[in-house]
């Protein structure tokens, strides 16, 4: 279902030959309306990719048509010749569905510094464009944004009233950081305009996908867009659409951290008794930074003074002496020293938390990161050869 | 020769019983004057052992007669009886020298978390006492503080009217970051006042050591001493000292770089064109801690993608159309897009030079790092078990 969940969308993912595998690679996401509000968020890198240019642009006027999406290459740092190469994807869509370029989103993956071979995404865009549906075409598209993903991501849920927010991802990195580009296109055939679906948008982001910090790599390319289409006549409440939203972008978070390259752990790291969330954040991504700590985990060595040692490279408020760390529940730093025995702590699940105790507030936040593993390795050497 | 290189100090390295390989781990340097001026530097790191917060109170006082180093225990996050672990350990080998436990600094690396076998450390002590010579004794203390060095780092140079500067470094990380923790001590025979060692110390290591960034960890423990003796009846012009002074640290950058854990490569970032030293810093540091890069260069990819990727998440004065990047001299990256083919780019060799233009004004900057690789992951997964 994916994307096509709601009502008003159609989509297609079909084969243009830009993956050397031969796979899908162009993804084609179209709203029939009645309404075409729309949000994004986008990368904070300031090295930005030309279809984060071009999106950013069509999504100042808060609406959006379709989105066109590939896999096959990022179309990053290629220069005014690449932004012309997105401005063009965009007025093909427009051509076949007889609309306007200024309002087709465009998205795109893979290797950075290298022009798109435009005859083939051209020729995809066409042949997407005739199979759109709404009913196989969520999960052809979501099969067609993937790069080393292994799985094709998607979610959906039902909101009260019976409106439905449908959504699709690629990557296992986000907008802060990127272990690869994060795009992910998410739909609903609520009626919100577009000032609300931002404010949900961030809203729901800010707490999950933006968390999610594999590898702190940050893409020149990440995107996340939020399109309504009103077709279910249903006005939801701005914090109850907010709340839903928040399920899915988490859901998603949930399959991308999963799937994240090379990671054998997923691990969450809860930052509580923090003096802000800001604050509780900085920290979380600090320990979910730590290299040593990554590897540390992989051998499922509770070793607690990494997570120290990543503490304190950080300005968060806190005193030293008054730090707790618990791995999987088991409180091995007390007041900034040795505490329960570490010899209790299973690091055997796949799934690990950190929970670090800063004793200087009420404020919390989690962030989710992987263990750092061979296959990580492995797979990042050899991605663009 | 290593720290007994100059006249003046005596040094041992023992077997005292702390690493479970049995080999050296506990080093002591001795200064015999007449001069026991000194000046140190220490980690950034706000989670600081108990030996750093005692020996940085010692450096207050500008005069050290002796530093006691150990591996195979870092008593750090050890507490209040922590740092009584490291003033007994001062006090007794201030006992031995029949001098004041306020003058001797302590040192320490290895594992985060645990107390101190004093009773071993403290017989330790007595042995190296027993041991202490100027000759090779400089070389057993090198050999003492190996952690999971694979080889002992030392360094010597003589100075214009015959003052000597000799050296010995451990670890494969820095002041800011850390792979494990660096220690280092250097000493001289020059007659020079707390001051102008301080000011010395702090301008060589500040373009040398503190820009070594193996893997962006930040150690709890690392420390950098500078004792002089006086002894050569010298007194070098600053500026003179601190370049001799400045190539030793650069000779012990260059050894702890190829010895780092698990590199196959060494990594010479080149930020040139910045608008301030501090965004040339910042920006090669971007670069050194950016996993994905390493992981490329590991695998002899030119992806200079994830060169831009990185300069795009720093707050250096830069425009994305304007940056360019060589790597092993080819101009791979110019004007923020493609340059010269990648594939005249040789990555063969083990040395790796990333030049990056911000073309945003005259200032340069150099830090060093090393790929990531599959043996730095299983090192770092293995350490504590």
């Amino acid at each position: 279902m994916s994307v096509t969940a709601p009502k008003g969308f159609r989509a297609a993912g079909v084969v243009a030959g830009l993956k050397p595998s031969g796979n899908r690679d162009v993804a084609l996401v179209v709203n029939d309306g009645p309404s075409r509000a729309a949000a994004g968020v986008f990368t904070r890198n300031r090295v930005r990719a030309a279809p984060v240019l071009w999106s950013e642009q069509v999504l100042k006027g808060g609406r959006v048509r379709a989105v066109v999406l590939n896999a096959g290459g990022a179309n990053a740092c290629t220069g005014a010749p690449g932004f012309q190469d997105t401005h063009a994807t965009a007025e093909k869509v427009a051509d076949l569905l007889e609309d306007s370029a200024g309002e087709i989103a465009v998205c795109s993956t893979g290797l950075i510094g290298e022009r798109l071979p435009m005859d083939l995404l051209l020729t995809g865009v066409d042949k997407a464009a005739a199979e759109l549906t709404r009913g196989d075409g969520g999960l052809a598209a979501a099969d067609a944004i993937r790069t080393t993903d292994t799985v094709a991501k998607i979610s959906f849920r039902q909101g009260a009233g019976g409106y439905m927010i449908g959504a699709m991802a690629k990557g296992a990195g986000m907008l802060a950081p990127s272990l690869a580009t994060m795009l992910s296109v998410i739909t609903t055939d609520a009626d919100l305009p577009a000032e609300t679906l931002d404010r949900a948008l961030r809203a729901a982001t800010g707490v999950t996908l933006d968390r999610l910090d594999s590898d702190g790599c940050m893409s020149t390319n990440d995107t996340v867009l939020l399109m309504a289409s009103g077709a279910a006549e249903v006005v939801p409440a701005e914090e109850e659409f907010t709340a839903l939203l928040t399920e899915v972008c988490a859901d998603l978070t949930r399959q991308l951290l999963v799937d994240a390259e090379g990671a054998s752990k997923a691990i969450a790291i809860e930052v509580v008794g923090a003096a802000s969330t800001e604050d509780a954040v900085t920290v979380g991504r600090s320990i979910a930074r730590n290299n040593l700590l990554k590897c540390a985990i992989h051998g499922e060595d509770p070793n607690w003074g990494r997570v120290l040692s990543a503490v304190g490279t950080t300005d968060a408020v806190f005193d030293p002496d008054e730090l707790n760390v618990a791995i999987n529940g088991v409180w091995v730093c007390r007041g900034g020293s040795f505490g329960d025995d570490r010899d209790k702590v299973d690091l055997r699940p796949r799934d690990v938390t950190i929970t670090v105790d800063l004793s200087a507030g009420p404020h919390s936040a989690t962030v989710w990161t992987t263990d750092l593993t061979a296959d990580y390795v492995h797979e990042n050497s050899a991605y663009s050869t």
